[in-house]
C-alpha cells in the first residue's frame, strides 16, 4: 500500500489555518540550564528556513529520553546544550512553509520522524540513513515540540489523513516505529518471541509481535504496571523478573523449549545475556534497549556455538518504517489506545515526569495548545 | 518453539493399539484401471520395511490433485499407473514399526510429509529437498492413505500431540503446509496483500495472512461459495472474476494504490499476469497455482521495470515448514476448522468428489476406520 | 570503504578552471527532429538552477539506447521528444555551481547517476529511487552529455579521485553500474554461472562474475567479436547462439550440470526461456535483458516446480552500486581498460555509431572538448 | 554445479583396493591416558556398522584441535575421554561398505564430514545440522583418521574426483569448509574486509576473500610466519598485532575508513572489541574464533548505535558448505596448495605437533599409510 507524501489528497485540517494568526511568542516546555528539572516558557515562536515548515502542534508525547533530561543524568549532562526546548514525539498542522518547499502545503496534517540527517553521506545515500553520523535529532539538540509551534524541515514531514488516523495515535507512530523496525528484522510469524521490557517501546513491540502471528509472546520487566499492559497487549505470559530467574521462567513459559526471537527492549545487562540464554540453536536475537556500560557476553555460548544472529536496532528505517507503521495503524491491525493511559494539557507536565518516573504509566500525551472536549 | 520427532512425550493413542489386531486385508478406494472413476476395493494391508512404520488411518482429506485421478484427465494419464490407491493427506496411530527404525513407536499419533524425497541428490543434501528430482508422493506414485491402513518411511513422519490438536486438523497439516511455505517467503505483517484463487490452498493462505498482520487482504475467484469462505477466513475484500477486470479491482480495492506482494494460487494464465500487474514497483509476486500451458508474459513490464522479485512455490520445505504449521495450529494462531466443510465414511467418497468437483466445498475429511461418534 | 561525496580530498582537476572561461554556444551532438540519424550543432551552453552544476565533459560513452534514438526506432519514437541532446555516460569538470548546492565545488572531478529521480515518493523515500515512476533521464528526456558543457542535478553527481580513476573509467562507471547492480543480487563466489548477451552490460558481468570467484563463467551471443571479448573478460567458455541449441550448450559445457545462476543481458525471448531453462532446482534468474514484446514462459516448468528465485534488474540502486562500483574499479578488482575499444573526438561520431551497429566494438569513448594526446 | 554423491562416475581408486587385503590390526596415533602426549599403538582395525563405511586412509591433517588434546589442556580434560584415537581431517579409499549402505562403493575416494549428526532434531531436520547438539565429532568423541583405516557412516561421505583434486587438498576440505562457511555469509565482492587471526582458518579465509573479489583485505596475527602466509594468500595489507594497536592500524590500512566486514577468527577478546571497533556503520561482524571466556563488550557502541549484524560460525553447513567448497577448488578458483608447508609419515607425529605448537607452519599432512614418492 505505498503512498508517497503527495498522494493523499483526503488529509485535511478540522478548521481553517490562517498564517496571519502565528502570534510573535508561544508557551514552550524548555530545558533552562544545566540542572535538573524543566520550566514552562514564553519563547519566541521558531523561524524557519527556506526549506522548512512550521506546525501548530496539538498533540505530543513524553519519552523516556525526555525523563532523561528532566532528571540531567550523565547522559544529557553529555548530550544536551540548555537553554533546549525538548519534545520529540508530536503531531499537528503545518501554518507556514518555506519558500523553497515541494510538496508541504499550509494546513497538512502532520507527524516528523525526530531524526534530521545529512543526506549527503555514505550512510544517507545507500538507504540507512537512521545511521547518519551526523543526525540532529529534534528536543534533544535542536528546540522540540513541547511547544505550540515547532519548526521541521520539510524532508522529516509525515503526512498524516484526519479521516483515518487521530492526532494522539499521529504523534505516537515515532516511537512506535522504533518497535516496528525491532520487529521487522525477522519474519515473526509461527514463531516464539519472548520480549525482554515492557516500557513503551517493549509494549509496543508486543502488540505487533500479537498481530503478526507469532505462536507464543513471553514478557519480562520489574514492574507489575507495565506487566499488567503488557498482557493487554497481546502476552502470552509475563513475569516480573524480580521474582525469580528469569532465563528459567521464559523457558519454563515456552513449554520447556528456548524460543526462536529474542528482541531486548530492556539495556539491562543481565536481559541481554538472557536474551541469548533462552534463544534456540540457530535463533536471532535483536536488540534495542541501550546499556550504560559494557556488557560481559559469553561470546562462544551466547552467539557462536549457537549460530546466533544478531542485529541492532537504533530508530527507524527512514521512511520504510513509517510506511509499515501507517499501514498497521490505519488498518486497525495494531491498536495503540490501550497504551494512552494519560492526557494533560502542557502545563501539567509535572505530573507527566512523576508517572513515567514511577513507571505507572503507559504512554502520556500533552497538549500545548490546549486539551480537546 | 523447536520440537523434534522424539521430544513430544505427551502424544498418547486414544485406546491401546495391538499389534496382533492389525488384520490381513482392508478396504481401500484405489483407481482400478486407466479410466475416470474409482472404486473401493478390499486389497491386503500393507507390508513395511524395515524402515517403515504402518499407520492405522484416521482421518484423510480430499485434495484437488485427487480429482485429477479421478477424473482421468491428462496429467492422470501420464503421471498414475493403476492399479494405484490415493490418498495423501491424513493422520493416524502407528501400529507397527519396521526393525530398523530409529525413533518410531506404536501408538504414536502421525501425520505424514507425502514427498517421500531421495536424501542423496544435491537438492536432498542442501535443505532442498522439496525439489529432489526422485521425489515419490504417497497416493500418486504409491499406495496412499484413501484406506484403513497406510505404509510410511520412518523418516516421513510427523509425529502430533493429541492433547493440542484433533486427526481432522493434524490430516490438512501436508497441504496447509503449501500455505505456509507460500506465505513464509516474505513478511506480510502490514503489507498489501492480493490473494489469486480461494480453493483450500487459496484459503488458507488468506487465514495465514490475517493471522500475520497483512494491512489489507483482497482475493479472488471464480466461485461465490469459495469467496464466502475467503471473507470467513479473513479477507478484507473479495471478488467475483466473472463481474468484470480483476486488476482494476484489485487497484480500486486497495484504494487506488497496487499491492505489495501477490500471492497466485490459481495457476489461470490471466490470474498470473494481473498477480504481476497490479503489484507495487518493486513489489513481490510469489507463484503456487500450475498452470496448464506456457503463459505469454510481458517480462519488461512486469518484472524488469518493476524490480520485481518472482519466486516459485512446490510442496513444503521439509521440516521447516511442518514446525511452523504445527506452531500456527498448536497455538490457536490460524483456526481450519472454518473450513472442515463436510465430513464422509469413506464409502461415500463418490459425494466427496462430486462437491470437490462443483467447487461447492472446503475440505472434505473422509474415515476410512468409521466416522467417530 | 564507505565515501561520501564530502570525504575524497584527494581529487583535483588536472588544470585550473576558470569559470570566466565558460563560453556562450558550445557543441552538441543532436537529435535535430523526428527522423533517423544526428547532428553536430552549436548550442547555447546549459543554464542551471540553483541546485543545479554545469559539468564541462571530458569523456562521454556509447550506449545502446544512443543508437535506438540514431536509429529512430519505434521505442525511440514513443519516448523522444526531439530536439534533444544525447549522451548519458560521462565524466569531467564542475565549472559552475548553482547558489544552493551543498558540496559541489568547482573542479570537482565528477560521473553522475544519469536518472535524476523525485526524491519524494514512495521508492525514492524507501531506498528504491531506482524505481521513481517520475524518473528523468539525461540524454533520453532532457539534454545530455554528448556536448562540450552538461547540466546536472547536484544530487545526482558522483565525486571521482583523479589519482585513482581516469576519465574514460569514471565515464564508463554508469553502464557497468548495471552489472554491478545485476552481479550483486546473488553472491556469485563458488557458482556457475551462464551470460546470455555479451554485448557491454554482459562483458561487464563476466568480468565481475570472474572477479567475485565464480567457478564457471559461461556466455553466449551470436557475435564472435563479443564473444572475444567474453574470453578476454573472463569467461571460462563461449557459443555462439547462430551454431547450435545454446541450452544443450550451457548443460554441456557445465560439465553436464545446470548452472547455479543465470545472469539474462540480452532481451531475446528464446534466451530469457533458455535461462530457465539451464539453471538448476532451486537456481536463480536475474533478467536485465528487455524484451521488445511479451514472451511466452513455461511458469510451471520454468519457476513453480524447480523453486527458481527471479529478479528484474534496471539501473543501479542509487547509491548503493555506486559505491560498489567505486570500490571494483579503484581497487583494481575489475579492469574496464580491455573493454574500450575505440576512441574517437565527439565530431566522428557517425564512425562510432557505425561500429556500434555492426556489433565489433567494445565501449567507444567520445571527447566533446577534443581528445587528450 | 550442482553435484550429488552418486553423479561423479570418474572418482577411481589410484589402484584396485581387495576388501580381502584388510588386515586384523593397524598403526593409530592414540591420546592413551587423561595425561600430555600421544602415543603412537598398534589397535584393532575398526569394526563398521551396517550404515558405514571402512576408509583406508590416504592423507590426513592436523588441527589446532589435535594440538589441544595433544597438550591436554582444561577443554580436552572435560571432552576427551581416553583411550582415543585422533584425527577429523583425512582422505582415503573406501576398502569396505555395510551391508545397508545405499550408494558407498569400494574403491570410492572419499573424504568426510566430520561432525556425525543425529539426523532427527528439529536443527538436522531444518537445515541446521551443523548446530546439532547430539553432535558427534571423529578424532575428538569418536576414534579417528590419524590410522590406517578408519570407520565412518555413510552419510558423513563426501565423495571426491581423483582427476580434479589430490588426497591432500581432499583432506583440507573440512577445515577450508569452515572458511567457507565464515564467508558465506555476507558477500564480499567490492567489500573490504578485515581478517582477525591468521591461523589455518584465518589463511583460507583470506584466500577465499581475495577470490571473491573484496577490494581490500587487512589482516592481523601476533605470528610473522603467518603473515607471510597471510600475504601469499592474498592479503593486501598485514599487521602483527604486537607491534601496537591493531584497531588504528585497520582504519589506516583502509585509507582512514572502517571496513565493511569484520571476521574474527582468533578468539582474542581484544580483537573480538576491535572486529565490532573497526567496522562501518549496518557492516557485519562475523565471529568464528572462540574465547575460552566471557568477553566485555560496548554492546551500545559496538552493535546498537551502528546497526551491526553479528552471526556465529560453527563448523560446516553440511552440506552446502561442502558443495561450494568442491567449487571453489576443483575449478581452481582458490588454490590451498601454498598452505601445506610440511608433509610427514605419521610415525614423525612429534615433529608435526612441535611445529604447529610453534606457530611456523601453514597446515601439516601426515600419511599413516606411507608418504608417496
Amino acid at each position: 500500500m505505498p503512498q508517497a507524501l503527495a498522494t493523499k489528497p483526503t488529509s485535511k485540517p478540522t478548521k481553517p489555518v490562517s498564517a496571519n494568526a502565528i502570534p510573535k511568542t508561544m508557551t514552550a516546555l524548555v530545558k533552562p540550564a544545566a540542572r535538573p528539572g524543566l520550566e514552562l516558557r514564553e519563547v519566541p515562536v521558531p523561524q524557519i528556513g527556506p526549506r522548512d515548515v512550521l506546525v501548530k502542534v496539538e498533540t505530543t508525547s513524553v519519552c523516556g529520553t525526555d525523563l532523561h533530561i528532566y532528571k540531567w543524568d550523565e547522559w544529557a549532562q553529555n548530550r544536551i546544550k540548555p537553554p533546549l526546548g525538548l519534545g520529540h514525539e508530536f503531531a499537528g498542522a503545518v501554518v507556514k512553509v518555506g519558500a523553497d518547499c515541494e510538496q508541504a502545503k499550509v494546513g497538512d496534517f502532520v507527524s516528523a520522524e525526530s531524526h534530521f540527517t545529512c543526506g549527503n553521506c555514505f550512510e544517507c545515500r545507500t538507504g540507512d540513513g537512521h545511521l547518519c553520523e551526523k543526525t540532529v535529532i529534534i528536543g534533544v539538540d535542536c528546540d522540540g515540540a513541547f511547544a505550540q509551534y515547532v519548526r521541521v524541515p520539510e524532508r522529516n514531514l509525515w503526512l498524516n489523513d484526519r479521516a483515518k488516523i487521530t492526532p494522539e495515535i499521529a504523534t505516537l507512530q515515532e516511537p512506535f516505529g522504533n518497535a516496528v523496525h525491532l520487529t521487522s528484522i525477522h519474519n515473526l510469524a509461527s514463531q516464539s518471541v519472548a520480549v525482554f521490557g515492557c516500557g513503551p517501546v517493549g509494549l509496543f513491540t508486543i502488540a505487533i509481535a500479537k498481530a503478526s502471528g507469532a505462536s507464543g509472546i513471553f514478557a519480562s520487566d520489574i514492574n507489575d504496571y507495565r506487566l499488567n499492559l503488557a498482557k493487554k497487549m497481546g502476552a502470552t505470559k509475563v513475569f516480573n523478573a524480580k521474582n525469580g530467574d528469569q532465563a528459567d521462567w521464559f523457558i519454563k513459559a515456552n513449554e520447556g523449549f528456548p524460543v526462536d526471537i529474542s528482541l531486548e527492549v530492556s539495556g539491562a545487562p543481565a536481559a541481554i545475556r538472557d536474551a541469548f540464554k533462552i534463544v534456540r540453536m540457530g535463533g536471532k536475537v535483536t536488540l534495542f534497549g541501550i546499556p550504560s556500560k559494557p556488557v560481559e557476553l559469553d561470546i562462544a555460548q551466547s552467539i557462536i556455538f549457537k549460530g546466533i544472529t544478531t542485529y541492532g536496532v537504533i530508530g527507524r528505517k527512514i521512511f520504510e518504517t513509517w510506511y509499515r507503521t501507517r499501514w498497521l495503524l490505519e488498518s486497525g491491525t495494531v491498536d495503540l489506545n490501550p497504551l494512552i493511559t494519560h492526557r494533560f494539557p502542557l502545563g501539567e507536565y509535572e505530573k507527566a515526569f512523576q508517572l513515567l518516573a514511577s513507571g505507572e504509566a503507559g504512554k502520556i500525551i500533552l497538549y500545548p495548545n490546549g486539551k480537546p472536549k
